[in-house]
């Protein structure tokens, strides 16, 4: 039995199991303190200690996380936004308190992990995940293992081309104003068209705007790492008439250059919602336990 | 004894060895037609191998290339804009003429993988390899394998922030106009300026728009792939006063968000010139023929 939780900034999951299909004693709880929701963590994992044997732990977590083995802060999350998760400890807390095996990645690379094992991402290698919402964060799964090097992947913070003059909202990024995650994400949506992004009817221009920035910031994916697949999660994404439009424009931005039938004739299934839906950061957790040698 | 081919657009590089210190017998000739090239290229390996055994060929070749091994092109040039050979059997061809394994990638990926083991690159991972001259391409190391997929990197292409004001040239690409190396290849700035990259003195503004153009191409694959080092070869790189006007706009164009020594206190040693110089791609090629199991 492996134990996972999927630690995001609004609520906790926690659960055992095996496989998708064999996942018991799911809890969830909203996330507030670090002391308080780590410890409800813990008192989980052993009151199901009592009957289950647990072999280690995976963490999908938010970020930004240190995922260096060799640095003094390994297995924190560190300047997240978070108020009062700033340089958090997670991995050695855990260690620690419940003595077993800790895995730890971000929640998206947990969540492509999850996709590549029993989802849409199964023999996809690169693989890659994008969650499109409050923010926008990708992970990968390249050669095998997921993606992450000096730090973790940013994939939200890539330029995208900007026209001002077709759009001159200016982005809300704090860092870099305009860059994807600062003209796409859904915050980025509300702001410039003055209402929630879920209340925008589908023939509103809002979307055919949305679709050319993720079109335009997955071209650049794709010539970067040339993914075998590209799944699109989050909240925006739960528009799924998104799909065909970023389908046409990402044709349009590669213009015929990548000449693979995945893009050219079977652009439907290159780029595609999850196949776990809402259970891709805690199985992403599970297959992050299961990953330990 | 392992044989290495690099396999160039204007010329050919053939030699045997078993480590950079130890390469014998190397041999080049300029890139003709496939069939005269091809063949001088057996000549050379029936030649050698009266007097060695060769376990194995390497071959860092010009592309577009096709990497599938499930695809019936595999081992193939492609569409390669180099007149008389689009849709080349090389490994095939190779494999069959000397009757010993092959192994095939790009001549970035084998650079890449050359600067990996005895260069700019040991132990980091993932790493970059990019090489900017009469075109921009880009290969990688990760997770311990060269960076290939759906067909492999094509990181010349990726968009970079183009502000048409201040810059008006609209790009060379004939896919996609300002893409990063229709506005910052070599040909790209000789157009622009009117004269050879190599004439232009080094207080000339075309430098330091082009360590813009080359820092916000970089800082796109930070985001993207979060490589611990980053190494830029090529004819334009030739000008290495770039390296401290591409550092000083990385950091700019990152603006602080990735919270690495790497790049806020060391980046000359982040973004830096390859270790092997010009023998990155038949060494790389080395690499590539050692590699196989």
């Amino acid at each position: 039995m492996f134990g996972a939780i999927e630690a995001g900034g609004t609520k906790f999951v926690c659960a055992i199991g095996s496989s998708p299909e064999q996942l018991y004693s799911e809890t969830r709880f909203p996330t507030t303190t670090p002391e308080e929701t780590l410890h409800k963590c813990v008192a989980f994992f052993q009151e199901q200690s009592k009957n289950h044997s647990i072999r280690s732990i995976g963490i999908a977590c938010f970020g930004p996380v240190d995922l260096d083995p060799k640095s003094s802060t390994y297995g924190y999350i560190t300047n997240t936004p978070k108020s009062g998760w700033q340089n958090t400890r997670m991995v050695g807390f855990f260690q620690e308190t419940l003595q077993i095996p800790v895995a730890f990645d971000t929640d998206v690379n947990a969540a492509a992990l999850g996709e590549s094992l029993w989802g849409a991402g199964k023999g996809k290698d690169p693989l890659l995940y994008l969650t499109i919402g409050t923010g926008i964060g990708g992970g990968g799964i390249v050669n095998g293992s997921p993606l992450h090097g000096l730090v973790h992947p940013e994939m939200g913070h890539i330029s995208v081309p900007h026209d001002w003059k077709k759009d001159p909202f200016p982005g809300i990024c704090p860092f870099h104003g305009d860059c994807f995650e600062g003209l796409a994400s859904g915050p980025a949506m509300r702001q410039r068209w003055g209402q929630p992004a879920e209340t925008l009817p589908s023939t509103h221009p809002a979307w055919s705007l949305e679709a050319y920035y993720i079109a335009r910031a997955l071209a650049n994916m794709i010539y970067m790492i040339s993914p075998q697949r590209i799944i699109l999660g989050g909240g925006v994404m739960q528009n799924l008439s998104l799909f065909p439009l970023i389908h046409t424009e990402v044709q349009k931005a590669l213009n015929q250059y990548v000449r693979s039938a995945a893009v050219l004739e079977e652009i439907d299934s290159y780029i595609m919602p999850p196949v776990l839906h809402n259970r891709a950061g805690i199985l992403g957790a599970l297959a992050l336990a299961m990953a330990i040698r």
